[in-house]
């Protein structure tokens, strides 16, 4: 996607076909600052500390990761390591442990030697098709707002409200959530969106308010608070949003507080889509409560809040009283029933093991 | 309640027995700082820009605003000229229209001269009454949350949810919401608060964990997101908010997102509470998303987060894109069907028109 008029991707190999470099996303909406990553522990970190987020995003990271790891050893013993590592840098997304399983996969049948030049042709496979899934996602998911539009009699915008970010910022390009808005947009059909600010770490404020500034799309940034209130009132057409990890069930386990929109969706008949690459899937869980582990993140999250004060200097600030502790669960689970559909890169299903395997039925046992 | 070991109300009489003095709420947690009001403009601009807030608060200060405004002139005319400006300040809460009714109602056919003296002293009644009817939603509020603990055998804090601020700083005293909270701490029942941030404005990271600090209750602070995820894992023993406004049928409004916890109470059969003084209920409402009007907000509030920075100064920090916009709308609708009961200074009832008339039936026509 274009950012004052150069076409970016959230990562990419550098000039001399070793670094890798990403957009630091932290210091968004604030500053475009790009960063390049030169060993595996700079990936790690940058995943860590959020520099790049969202499942796909993460999962091109680790791979580019294991590139850079490589650089310092070629081993299968020094891969695994990388991996064990890599993985527990976020528990949760789904498609880091894919990335990584996949690199694996693919290197250590090799020969050593042959082993670097391998790791970073399969990382900007990954890179690739990530591209491709968004861009399929996009064309299903636009297919969606089509019919909404049309089923309004195209009287006004299609109103669709998004939480956190899960545009091309979370992904390598396009993005799941915000791949349809994309693609309605590229196709003429007006859209207007609900930004959901996405407390503690305003991904939505921050990356999703970014992202639409940067597409010239009609939006309101609202609390996390405001979206069951507009819903009430008509406000809202229909909400999509992204999933870190889906269960084979059709549970979507995505940003904390994704589950509220998804009740008031439900009590209000507003459809709740799920955008999400194949990838996402853990065929091997079946009862996302029970069994995604959410991660725990730093309660300064909470605590702070980062902006910009008044003189232009990018800051935190603190909102409670010293003595007052935090909880920060960084993800919900949105249980199957409340989803209205999950659009994929083969096409739009019911949320459920059923309709999944109407679209990956290799994964039927 | 007690600050720094001394006790205050959130608005009192100044010693001269003219001037009214308040808790500059804005400057909470960072500061506690009080603020003498001495003209009706400086009352109503009090409660525009919400130094104070919370709903029997603000009827107790338009109280006060008449009787600063009769200062300046005692006349019939002049006195319901202020009652429509004050009316005007915040359109939501009913307490407003409810308070500066009943100071017109005593006033107006007083001969002017009698006026004066008497404005002070049916504030100083409505005060008084406050802190009585919010004592007694403490009391019978605290029996509910005994028996919880009860029911979990002792086994534990109780874990209560509350959203913004309904504490002592939203009334003369005790609160209505965290009364309930109070006693039960008071009789040795022990229990935990999950605080909700509630953003835009952040009363619940500023003003009730301050409170809770203040009071050594033990709390954590959460995200608005948070909520349903603690709901779904057995975290939240009950929810217990406040009311700006409920209808004869039970329709509660609060605060932006309180909707939005009331469906994840039901979700997960968490019984879910509001505590209200008989005052916030409007006997000639019948359903409450048509017919309450809904305070929308300056923008900013979404767009900037108040905080202290690292040096300690209280600052606003800009957390979107320039070009975004913002929508902030202050309260939504709880419908009756997701509230568990109310709890009143006269007992507890079924948020609905038959629970209502139980126990005020001197309301029925």
């Amino acid at each position: 996607m274009k950012v004052n008029g150069k076409v970016y991707r959230s990562i990419w190999l550098a000039d001399d076909g070793v670094g890798v470099e990403i957009i630091d996303q932290t210091q968004l909406p604030f500053r475009f600052v790009t960063v390049r990553l030169n060993t595996l522990d700079e990936a790690m970190d940058a995943i860590s500390r959020m520099l790049v987020r969202g499942a796909p995003l993460i999962g091109a990271t680790a791979a580019y990761g294991i590139c850079l790891g490589l650089r310092e050893g070629v081993s299968s013993e020094s891969l695994e390591k990388m991996a064990v590592r890599l993985v527990s840098c976020r528990p949760t997304a789904v498609n880091l442990r894919w990335a990584v399983d996949r690199m694996l996969r693919v290197l250590l049948p090799l020969p050593e030697k042959s082993r670097l030049l391998e790791a970073y042709q399969e990382a900007a496979r990954i890179c690739e098709e990530d591209v491709q899934t968004n861009e399929a996602i996009g064309r299903h998911g636009m297919a969606l707002i089509r019919d909404i539009w049309h089923s309004k009699q195209k009287n006004g915008p299609v109103n669709i409200l998004t939480h956190c970010n899960a545009g091309w910022l979370a992904t390598v390009d396009w993005g799941t959530a915000l791949a349809p808005v994309y693609a309605a947009a590229d196709e003429g059909i007006p859209v207007h969106i609900w930004v959901d600010e996405t407390r503690p770490r305003n991904q939505g404020a921050g990356l999703t308010a970014w992202e639409l500034v940067a597409a010239d799309i009609p939006h309101h940034l609202i609390t996390d608070n405001t979206g069951g209130h507009l819903m009430q009132h008509g406000l809202v057409d229909c909400c999509i949003v992204g999933s870190d990890r889906t269960t084979a069930a059709g549970d979507v386990c995505n940003k904390i507080g994704t589950y509220l929109k998804a009740l008031a969706a439900s009590d209000n008949n507003i459809p709740f889509y799920v955008a999400l690459p194949g990838s996402t899937v853990d065929w091997t869980l079946h009862d996302g409560l029970a069994e995604i582990p959410i991660e725990e993140r730093d309660e300064l999250e909470v605590l702070r809040i980062r902006g910009k004060d008044e003189e232009g200097r990018v800051c935190a600030v603190a909102i409670a009283p010293e003595a007052t502790p935090a909880l920060n669960p960084a993800f919900d689970v949105t249980p199957a029933r409340l989803v209205t559909g999950l659009i994929t890169e083969r096409g739009v299903c019911a949320a459920g093991r059923i309709g999944l395997l109407s679209l990956y039925p290799e994964q039927a046992q």
